[in-house]
């Protein structure tokens, strides 16, 4: 039997922000990466719908053969990780698991700030106050959400380098006043750091959680022996929207290029059909 | 029995421009308004999701003596209109009707039209081909689509009137080059009017389609007596998602002060539930 994957969901490309700070951290694990680019955006969805797609994506990366899946979006973490974890509970037979961002992520704001914690996410993942929770569990800091439902359609866009993204981001950080430790609190905003940080006051600590939920998830593995196995640093991507942007637009935000992606449908309320689609030269063909 | 009121649904505040073109050619008809903001934007969703949706709202204007259903939203209109009048076909005992904007707007950029068709809306609407299906039935015409998937978030943020919008329209526009006739085949678009036209180049017909639906509905009322009764300019607004901020937003779509706005939300497939919601001395009271 080969080496158990990880998988790693999120509702598009957005967690392949996350994916790299994961390969970064285990260079040799084998990964299965599944956006939900076909049904994406979450962030204005109901609760009922996204645990609904949520259930569909972690079965199918179950069914990859991952032992471990890390939900890498913050709206699916916020709002259904804990409907998720019950659900695919460990069993003696079956030892899966499934991890969250919102919990790496604050615990990175807390260790940086100095009180006073800013998060900027979907317009569902600050209605959930799963931040506000999770960071008051941590200590006695004040926290200032904002809603920022023009970033992740700037991302999609390809416009992070442009007078809208700065412009937007701009007016977003200006309701974020004294915070001295913003949160990026979803997976699109990293490719907006350059526009984050130049709108950012000085002695603000503007923070991807992404490498900190890489370092948790490595000492997590550590901790709990055969879910991050060494194998050969392969991974396999699959999305269930059109596979051609998802080549194009995904490697910006792996940072590295992606050859082939697998197409998977819902078929009968699961993630059934597959199809194969590659670069060739430069062209992709299906 | 009182008599028939006409139904107005979109999926969130858009359809009101449209709401108030009707009122303006019809202000003496009752209107109901179904506003389904808690689980908006539409234009990023599967069919199939968009469809229930539909499905649940419609049936709530029937529910609410509605015999006629107007489907404002482009985004339902061309996705899933042939399946709502299939659905809710008329029979002897229930003349119920529904009607779609994207015809309506398709003949009016016909009738201005020199040639080449622009269509502005959401990637859903653009991917489903039925404008250009429908301009095609009306001539050859040329018709070049474009998605603008930033345009309704930028308005739901009220940022109608920032460089944001303005840039951000431009980039949208710069790809409709050789248009002499645009459409704005979403119902958001009409509050971008000024930024719209002043990025439009030299004899750029723009085209807001809600006058020329307005226009339809009354001729289509006249060859079909009973549907538009005389009332006395009634409106019933309801929404599915938080009240409030809709009774805010929703007056910059309607060109009119909200006064009430009933909260209805979904329970077992039906939205069932109904709460009041007024402003008393400009205070939101539940």
């Amino acid at each position: 039997m080969s080496a158990p994957m990880i998988g790693v969901y999120d509702s598009g490309y957005g967690g392949l922000t996350v994916l790299r700070a994961l390969r970064a951290a285990l260079p040799r694990q084998d990964f299965v990466y599944l956006g939900d680019s076909g049904r994406a955006p979450y962030g204005g969805r109901d609760a009922h719908t996204i645990l609904d797609f949520a259930e569909q994506c972690v079965e199918r990366l179950f069914e990859e053969g991952c032992a471990l899946v890390v939900v890498a979006c913050h709206t699916v973490s916020c709002v259904g990780l804990r409907h998720l974890q019950r659900r695919y509970a460990p069993t003696p037979s079956s030892p899966r698991r499934v991890l969250g961002v919102t919990i790496p992520a604050a615990q990175a704001a807390v260790a940086v700030s100095r009180g006073h914690i800013g998060v900027l996410g979907t317009a569902r993942t600050v209605a959930s106050g799963t931040f506000v929770t999770e960071l008051a569990k941590l200590g006695p800091h004040r926290v200032t959400q904002r809603a920022a439902p023009l970033l992740a359609p700037i991302v999609e866009e390809g416009w992070e380098d442009t007078d809208i993204a700065r412009l937007a981001v701009e007016r977003y950080m200006a309701d974020l006043q004294g915070v001295d430790t913003l949160v990026l609190g979803c997976t699109h905003y990293p490719l907006l750091m350059p526009a984050i940080v130049a709108a950012a006051p000085a002695g603000m600590t503007v923070l991807d959680p992404a490498p900190a939920v890489a370092a948790r998830l490595v000492e997590w593995a550590g901790r709990h022996p055969g879910f991050a196995v060494e194998g050969t640093g392969e991974l396999r991507v699959l999305c269930t929207g059109d596979p051609a942007p998802f080549l194009r637009h995904g490697a910006r935000f792996l940072g590295a290029p992606l050859a082939e992606v697998l197409h998977v449908a819902e078929e009968g309320g699961r993630l059934a059909h597959r199809e194969r689609v590659v670069v060739v030269g430069g062209q992709i063909v299906r």
